[in-house]
């Protein structure tokens, strides 16, 4: 059976939000089947992108319905690998997620270390990546610090604290919080892809969260600032940034090695660049990041690896099928 | 004869500014005829653009002329139709270019629904989209709100008022004003394209205007926030925000529907995201916006409809010529 | 000998920095060999790019050894034309750029002219240049002026003062400074190529650059404001400002004729743009600069003179081509 046969054999699913139309615009262009998760309300929109639309959908009423044995059957009949993104995991959990036997793409551990903030930051120091200080208690701020509330809310309340006696100030009723050394800089969020295949590391893109209401804070006076994220920004870095950006993605990859088997396909590190030039990382998403979506047509980064236009959707598409062809796709999926 | 043949036998002109070289490159692709209207001081640059450029200029000695019996006729003469976009009417005024006789692309009286504020309120009105509250009096004011004054300067002098009293202190002997509800939040500006040919509303991208100097108020103490566009920055939206920015669109355009037998063509709805990812808009553009400059190759939506680079520009010259071909002209020009 | 092979006999270098696989990517899709200057730590990185590395890499151990003869004379048998690039000069310095026996794209004095701060001024006051105004003396301050210093670091202490007394109070122990006229405005970059073989000006992309931490200040209060380039983010200016920038770009070639036998190939004009639509220049670039990056496939400017993507080191590449076969080489070198 030749490879674009196995191919087709296959179909790419997923939830439709956060990267879904980048992921099956890319995986049409590849010529694999193509399958939606949807509500209702969000089909008009879907069925209306000729080419970023799945060639079948499948509407549940909510989220959750996804992990009934229902769909699950129809996904493994279909011989489904499905794409984890952010909102991925933000409806069906992280442990439902890794529970299910339809194939991932990726090495689904990755999603688990990447949730767990304890995890992410052992992660990101076994990488040898500067990470923000973290302060054991409020006596001990000497400097700048960001204290930050859990839960999804969490960042509305964020605030600088600059000695024990200003947080004390600020901190009002709250009793559960982290504080951190505060970065000074400016947000580069470089778009990685490691490929098992290629044994290739590469810097697919690059962006910036757009966050509601800071990021436009400055043109009238703003009650309380909040960090919610809407969108994102295309911009590339000083390209003597790009090599320093290249290692500590290496050294990620290498860590996830040691730490839970590796690393497989899209991820990002969140990073602030500092006025020294030094990068300091706050996040890893262990999975493709929203940030992508600027790029469906490939990335002022990308072209420097493919001739063709290839977004991280594609990227994806594109392993899974050189693996399928070179019967690998055990190491791509999980 | 057939359709290329057709095609051929009209063409495309506009004015030469806002977004005429978008306009004339995307007609050129479909096989147009392009004319641009210039004035002297403007040739240089446009005469460079060896793509962006039209066939043939006509050039005035300032915009007015065009409306000239002269100038008219040699439009008609070439079967010219003009393309409306923001200095179009800036410069001619709404009144004669309704009382043209040359066709224009799109519905006209969406030329005049947008340039009135309170036909304009009245249409988001009936589409049930969210629009900034309006206080009828100063002594009304209990929340932030936006005081407003008319004419091209107005946005010089905006200021938030938090009370009547705070309002009095800063209104000085100013007179005329609006007084609105503050949406704290971030700007996007959907691109929309709606083709009556395939009965089809496409998102074709989104930008967010630079206005000098507000937008770089923040790097140095500024002595007045002014809000004057000078350019257009690229961003994409998250992309669970895409299905209420759609439905957005659809409902404008069911409402132009019964307010003035239909929107046709492209068009923008400069909306504000809050942090709650409510979406209110505060304008309407009944025609092709300045931000679709950013995308005369396509941008990271045109994408999923196309395989080919399309612009706005270049989407209403396929719209053009697809009403052309199918003897539908009539419904896609005014 | 045919064209193609009087090319492939040229190779084109540079230092792995700054604009580097942009220029490599360019040259490679026009034929020519290429050659990278690189040191030890940066080679992960660039040879990881498929399409933006060079052929062929010269390792040395720091930048200054590629100033001994025998790089030079390495660079000289592969017949190399080097292409200067900001981090060029600023690791070989400008004198020793100047005295290179290996050609260098573009006339070398435009580098000179660059570097000294008064030529740059006198250069852009020949071209009838709207620049800052100098304010002489600390007692001439009558309005918002910006005080520099000198030197890599000086941006960080930039201060504005707005009377005699408010410079006294913020001016402390320092002795070398410069007070200008503070502009308040948005920053637009446009990135021109001026091709003596084809005698025309072209706008082929535009940037701002994104410094650190001043361009994220805004969103937590900043302890001191630092202006250190960390980036570029894409824009597009209002069409109405594409004539102006044109003309700037015309006058500036023009005085270069009068001042040093002329710009080219690349350049940029660092500018503001006013809220009544004025162009202020604060700087010139005579080469490349590092917002092109952002466009390695054309820019929404580039498209309207070329059908295939062109990026500024592809222009390079196609100019150095085309001066080959026409055997006017030595016009576009120095």
């Amino acid at each position: 059976m030749n490879s674009q046969k196995k191919t087709l054999k296959r179909t790419i699913g997923t939830i439709c939000s956060h990267s879904a139309a980048q992921i099956f615009h890319g995986a049409k262009k590849e010529g694999f089947k193509t399958l939606g998760l949807i509500t209702e309300e969000r089909l008009p929109f879907y069925s209306s992108l000729e080419r970023g639309s799945p060639e079948e959908f499948l509407v549940v009423e909510n989220w959750k319905e996804i992990l009934t044995e229902k769909i699950q059957e129809k996904l493994l009949e279909k011989r489904t690998i499905l794409i984890p993104h952010g909102s991925f995991v933000a409806y069906l959990g992280a442990n439902n997620v890794l529970d299910m036997d339809v194939p991932l793409l990726g090495n689904k551990r990755s999603l688990k270390w990447e949730a767990d903030r304890k995890k992410e930051r052992k992660w990101l120091k076994k990488a040898g990546i500067n990470v923000p200080k973290e302060v054991k208690a409020p006596e001990k701020i000497q400097e700048a610090c960001l204290v930050k509330f859990p839960g999804a809310k969490g960042g509305e309340d964020y605030f600088l604290a600059h000695s024990p006696k200003e947080f004390r100030e600020k901190i009002g009723e709250r009793t559960e919080y982290t504080i951190q050394e505060y970065i000074q800089g400016n947000r580069y969020y470089p778009h990685y892809f490691y490929s098992r295949i290629k044994k290739r590391l590469e810097i697919l893109g690059m962006d910036r969260r757009d966050e509601a209401n800071v990021d436009e804070s400055f043109r009238f006076p703003t009650e309380k600032k909040t960090f919610v994220v809407v969108g994102n920004t295309p911009l590339v870095a000083r390209e003597s940034l790009l090599p320093k950006f290249y290692k500590l993605g290496e050294n990620l990859v290498e860590a996830s090695r040691e730490l839970f088997n590796g690393l497989s396909g899209p991820f990002c590190i969140e990073t602030v660049v500092k006025d020294n030039l030094e990068v300091v990382a706050f996040e890893i998403s262990g999975r493709i990041v929203a940030g992508t979506n600027l790029y469906p047509k490939g990335s002022p980064y990308s072209v420097y690896y493919f001739d063709k236009p290839v977004s991280t959707g594609r990227r994806i598409a594109m392993e899974v099928k050189e693996a399928i062809e070179k019967n690998r796709l055990n190491e791509v999926i999980s």
